[in-house]
């Protein structure tokens, strides 16, 4: 129970002045690498960029006590930090306190969610989250996030969150680019991407060793950040109209509660949920990747409660919805942390940092945040899943490309409720077309196959049906049209068995239709059985008029109602197809 | 394909003269008895009780030649008709030009999403109306409905669309009751209670044939018109405050296209969509009790081509939606309908009355169609089904009760539509927690069943997991878990057969699953096979990569699993519980 509540004791107890040593070397490296994708995620949510700071504090330590990954790094996102820009936009204009307000708002409703969520054991919701509605939603963010990034890359004015008005505005200020600015981004891009390739080379050649190499390899946007705004200090091109972080402001922004009218509180629940559903997804996904990796456990209920108090910290630090990230966790593991201990350290590290180091942000350009969010955001647009879906299942295929379409021409908000319906309908669809087999009986053995596929024994007067569908309301009326109709085609039977290996499942509605399927066959002599009934469904069919009504018999295999029925009959079986 | 598109064929071409007697007989009988319900289903929508014949012609022809039912009988029904009134109550006051226009816009829209559902084969999607929903929405219905006639049978002015502001209204006009109205009522309900159950005693006692009986007993509804409608204008009770229809309007209400804005349009598509799938479900159950009586065949999808038509037939004839009734249909069998001719000829019966017959209706009390009403609806109000519901299945019961509160609280739409999504989101529930049995081979023969609830035998090296569900997005992460649960508490096996017999689908997600899972396991050493993979699943897996990176193979039959896998080791199988 104590560590059900405070999971954190599950390696606090083992924990050694050795594990704190490596710690706290893992911490600093992985408080430099953070800070730049810090920093850029939060100018991504249209805050202030040195609140990815505030939000890498208090979140970090939260989940670090109360999470369950070992290796999990919590803090500013890209793909929460777009949702948070696109869900506050409607309230307010980025740069005010207004925005500011709703930003931390947000924060606090999502981690109030998450923590309901844990708390009445409703993870499961986020299965509601297929593979294709993820890869659609996940290409089409990167490529919006890449378009909304461009402007800073240019230093011009534009505007738009959704793919139309995004190219649109970008046609109409393109004239007006900031040549020095432009320049800056292109050497900083064409830096990331020499040094993600050859760097690593390099630095072999050099002699470093292994570890340093692959340490350093990493380092490349904290070097292209330091280099960058050295010279924007040294040759004042911030006077050439390189845009700047400029002063941090000194204190923490609070949640100005007095500021929202109970109606924004309303509007903004959909994109909490959204905001909460889509980071717990990707948290979780990340988490149980590295798990797997390092033979540890994952507990969804207990993530929730951990994401949910990190937004709540995240609220109470002033800053954005956070969650578990991809690329955090990977500087995190890279920088050789062993224990979720490097999370507590690096919060106190970029603590310090807050403290005595903002004066250094001065000449940063804001354009290499934006660099180093467009070059990480490249690796998530994924054309080859797309291509394998196509093979496997166009009907998913089709599904990703609508979500994806969605997306960039609607939204992300709207894109995910597209895909998430879809998703549910196609299962509804399917649910609701059961297939449903004529089987007979394999030569010799006591196996029952489909007649379609397999050469199997039937008799003209007994016919098995094999139902391979959970009995329920979405599929209840179409059973009886589907089995009025094969009896119909047989014109000889005199029983109905009704095999229900696959049937999971059985509710009212089904009982029901099962209740005139029986009454209809009567009318015609034709005797309904069932046999295999799993445990579950029968418990049930025990608790239903079925079998006060039932003209035949309840089997407990098919082998022993065919023996049965067969024994009524003359006939030898006869081999068809 | 003829038939396809118009089936009236397949009854015209063998129609003859003595098949003409009888529906023209069975025709006039069922107009006279079908006015009084026509007239009172009108006034439930809003509208002046005369729109009720006008949507008793057009679509009563359109339908026996585009439907498929021999007997059922469409035009205003009670649930349609107070859909229609709660829909565009918010748009206009009952009784100007404005609330005809959009009543008959609803009849038009329905109409379409109707003819659209058809053509996309989409008629699965009124499957979503499980059996606990459509209950608890007919009896909160019902009570509405009768709560909503009060005033009329008091003679007082209330409004209100819901439980709560209904009551309240009631309560505070309950004091200018008009006495005479009221009397009127009473003595009414009185009759037509009386009637329902001695009249046919009484006709049979003077010496009636039975088939005359049977007529007869049906006519209480037009008895008590006409009587009261003489009261009324011989005793000049209107001047007493009897409220009653008066004159007729002279030409038909058309849809005046320029006084819709196109923002009701839109506001009113969930509503058309409503009142679509509610009267499409009503009407295909009626019609297939009577198909299942008579041996005949309904064609869903060609029901929403025939409703669809009716209801632009509606819209043209200046009316509100429409759709097949029970009340209607047994109306119609009764009056000893045999084919569609009989809609078709009391459509021209129903024609002639408004031509000629209307100035009789002028004295008509309008307290007498809300008795017609009540009385009809007290028979739907069912707290049988909600005990039996209750023994079968507490969550279903819930799900009964949640839509009725829901419906008598919030309105039939709102209750509609949480009733669906409560009913999928237990589904959901329900598939993302598939039940996964550890299953052993009955003693002597090839027959596996779970050993929690039989005594079979297992293998301690080989362990089989029978999934009872199908591995799709909901439930591909909670596979993971459960998967590594089940093999973390048997430490010494080496073989992990999933048995696939109640697998009926395969997505992306649950593919990306299992390759998890045989990877996961592939570390510790334990080899995945799969076993009774049924053929469509099959086609899937050859697709997927799952093939090629499977640590074990995949068996035909559960049987053969165990023989191949049992023979690599040395040990018999011990029995367990």
């Amino acid at each position: 129970m104590f560590i059900r509540l405070f999971p954190a004791w599950r390696w606090l107890k083992d924990y050694t002045t050795a594990d704190m040593q490596n710690d706290t070397i893992a911490g600093i490296v992985f408080t430099i690498m953070v800070v730049p994708q810090s920093l850029a995620y939060a100018m991504l949510a249209g805050l202030p960029a040195i609140t990815g700071l505030y939000a890498s504090v208090l979140p970090s330590v939260l989940y670090s006590l109360f999470g369950t990954s070992q290796t999990l790094a919590v803090g500013p996102v890209a793909l929460t930090s777009v949702m948070t820009a696109s869900a506050v936009l409607p309230f307010a204009v980025s740069g005010t306190d207004q925005y500011t307000t709703i930003a931390i708002l947000l924060a606090f409703l999502s981690g109030i969610m998450l923590l309901v969520l844990s708390i009445l054991q409703l993870g499961f919701l986020t299965n509601l989250l297929s593979h294709p509605v993820i890869s659609g939603f996940i290409s089409a963010s990167a490529i919006l996030i890449i378009l909304g990034q461009i402007k800073h890359l240019l230093g011009i004015q534009a505007h738009g969150n959704t793919l139309i008005p995004l190219l649109n505005s970008l046609y109409v200020h393109i004239k007006s680019t900031n040549i020095v600015t432009f320049l800056l981004s292109i050497i900083s891009i064409a830096s990331l991407f020499l040094m993600k390739h050859y760097f690593a080379i390099i630095l072999g050649r050099l002699g470093f060793s292994e570890k340093m190499v692959q340490l350093f390899d990493k380092s490349g946007p904290i070097l292209v950040l330091v280099f960058t705004t050295l010279m924007v200090a040294n040759l004042s091109l911030d006077n050439m109209g390189v845009s700047i972080i400029g002063d941090v402001p000194s204190t923490i922004p609070k949640l100005n509660i007095d500021a929202i009218h109970i109606n924004i509180l309303e509007k903004l629940l959909p994109s909490a949920f959204l905001v909460s559903i889509v980071g717990f997804v990707g948290s979780v996904s990340v988490a149980q990747t590295y798990a797997a990796k390092y033979r540890q456990d994952i507990d969804p209920n207990q993530e929730l409660m951990g994401l949910g108090l990190a937004n709540i910290g995240s609220a109470l630090c002033g800053a954005f919805p956070v969650t578990g990230g991809l690329s955090r966790t990977v500087l995190n593991v890279d920088s050789g942390a062993k224990s979720p201990m490097t999370g507590i350290i690096s919060a106190v590290f970029i603590l310090l940092t807050l403290f005595f180091l903002t004066p250094l942000f001065f000449y940063l350009p804001t354009a290499i945040l934006s660099v180093i969010i467009s070059v990480s955001m490249v690796r998530l647009i994924s054309l080859q899943d797309f291509c394998n879906l196509w093979y496997f299942s166009k009907r998913e295929a089709i599904l990703l490309l609508i979500t994806f379409f969605v997306v960039l021409v609607e939204g992300m908000e709207t894109g995910l409720i597209v895909g998430v319906t879809l998703s549910l309908l196609f299962f509804l669809w399917h649910a609701s077309h059961p297939h449903i087999a004529i089987v007979g009986r394999f030569p010799g053995i006591e196996h029952f196959r489909g007649i379609q596929r397999f050469t199997a024994e039937t008799n003209t007067h007994i016919l098995t049906v094999r139902i391979d569908e959970s009995l329920f309301f979405a599929n209840a009326r179409v059973l009886e049209d589907r089995l009025k109709t094969i009896v119909f085609q047989n014109a000889d039977i005199k029983h109905l068995i009704l095999m229900c290996t696959a049937v999971n499942m059985i509710d009212a509605s089904a009982i029901q239709s099962l209740e005139k399927i029986v009454n209809h066959l009567a009318d015609s002599s034709i005797k309904v059985h069932l046999s295999e009934v799993k445990g579950s469904v029968m418990d049930k069919l025990e608790k239903s008029i079925l079998p006060g009504i039932l003209t035949g018999e309840i089997f407990l295999t098919q082998q022993k109602a065919i023996q049965t029925l067969e024994k009524t009959f003359n006939n030898t079986p006869e081999t068809i197809k």
